[in-house]
């Protein structure tokens, strides 16, 4: 098994008690992997490099598309490409059919992969120039878990909010930290509020998904008491959004835009 | 907005520090909404119950679908059966194309929904006698927490490992739970290492679709720091698997088939 590094470091600004600096600090490396099985693409995954030969052959069982070791018949892969072939001496499902069985899983997940790039290059910088201060993004913290009553009973669900000047404006819970972000930006669109002078917030990891979701809706801010990946930071800052992760307590870390942050 | 309730109680197996009872806890619920668009079946998602009509809308927003509060024309939904309609005066994507670019997204995510049910049917119960002691299973996720390196270092992963009555054979961690699960099943069934003595366990939520991982490479134990979902377990009664979650310190919670369970 390749150990591979699955994070890197970047500057990062920290706030603590009113107090700010800058420091050298981690962050997860998010990349894409797609899975070729008997040259026929398959699959992209977003996943942390390393152990990608593993990661496929995992991904073929779940799928229930192999069943003994013998059913491979051999495996390559270019790690720094990102590309892996399978050849199996099962059937190869029409691809149809399985994009459609697959789809029952996407939903709510967003997208990422290959085509991700695309997704990407039809968006938009932000053009927003709303700020909040550090204390605020606490208080909406603060609020969201507060409010975050399933959370504490079964600690089973993520929550997602948005929040202006004025405080937190509505949150969702949900299984899903994807959807709990959907439920949210459909809430806000349904009702025609206006989303670029808001902040998103959410309990869960920042990952470039959450990213696109909320370039999608023209929102500048954020903001997660978890971390967001490599990837998320190198798109917020061509996005002009502010990341704000690890917001807990009387302190938190600005990871792109930090001028959006008063402190 | 409807209120919908979001988790139901079940009974549960406490052990604590040597001692064991059983009480009425609470467990989130995970269930599938299927979206048609112009009234053709576009999507599946897992979700929580309630705040449907804003997660269709929220994903045919993150999907870049629609733009403006006038692209919906109408919207229509039967809570009871999980079934949204919304009619856009946007056009539907080629259907195949819009499966393929999702493909993307759903890899190392397994898949549920309404598919789902068809795939339980595949599945057969677990036949293994395999027990571990309560202790023993404490001791899995406290080693699990000391290896995860980056955990520590980022907070942005998720790690799973396999055990048997020695302790952790191996670790993956992952920044998605799923691939962190693939690489973890993928890596037994490439070494050829049997799977029905052993005890799968992760960092992160035992969704449905973790317990369907599970029970394709035969395993009949799962362990998490985290919750199961209602869903979970009521599969896990029928394939014989036990499901352990908010296992931390001196304390266990048992979900499904506590006679596995040595306390």
């Amino acid at each position: 098994m390749a150990e591979a590094k699955i994070y890197t470091t970047r500057e990062i600004t920290q706030y603590r008690a009113g107090q700010h600096a800058i420091y050298e600090g981690s962050v997860v490396l998010e990349k894409p992997l797609t899975l070729f099985l008997n040259h026929v693409e398959l699959a992209t995954m977003i996943c942390s490099p390393g152990g990608y030969q593993e990661l496929g052959i995992g991904f073929l069982i779940s799928e229930g598309m192999i069943q003994k070791r013998s059913d491979i018949i051999s495996i390559s892969c270019r790690e720094e490409e990102g590309l892996l072939w399978i050849e199996t001496s099962t059937p190869t499902p029409q691809t149809d059919n399985f994009l459609r069985r697959h789809m029952a899983s996407c939903c709510g997940k967003g997208r990422a992969g290959l085509y991700f790039i695309n997704d990407f290059r039809q968006l938009q910088a932000t053009q927003s120039d709303t700020q909040f201060t550090a204390e605020q993004l606490l208080g909406f913290i603060n609020a969201l878990e507060n409010q975050s009553d399933v959370f504490r009973l079964t600690g089973g669900v993520h929550g997602a909010a948005l929040a202006d000047q004025s405080g937190l404006l509505f949150m969702f819970e949900d299984i899903g930290r994807h959807n709990a972000v959907d439920k949210v930006l459909g809430k806000a669109f349904w009702d025609e509020i206006s989303t670029s002078n808001k902040c998103l917030l959410l309990s869960g990891r920042i990952a470039s998904e959450i990213l696109i979701k909320a370039a999608r809706s023209n929102i500048a801010f954020v903001l997660s008491r978890s971390a967001p990946t490599e990837l998320t930071v190198e798109l917020a800052d061509e996005l002009e959004i502010a990341v704000v992760g690890f917001a807990r307590g009387d302190h938190l870390n600005i990871y792109s835009h930090p001028e959006k942050v008063i402190m």
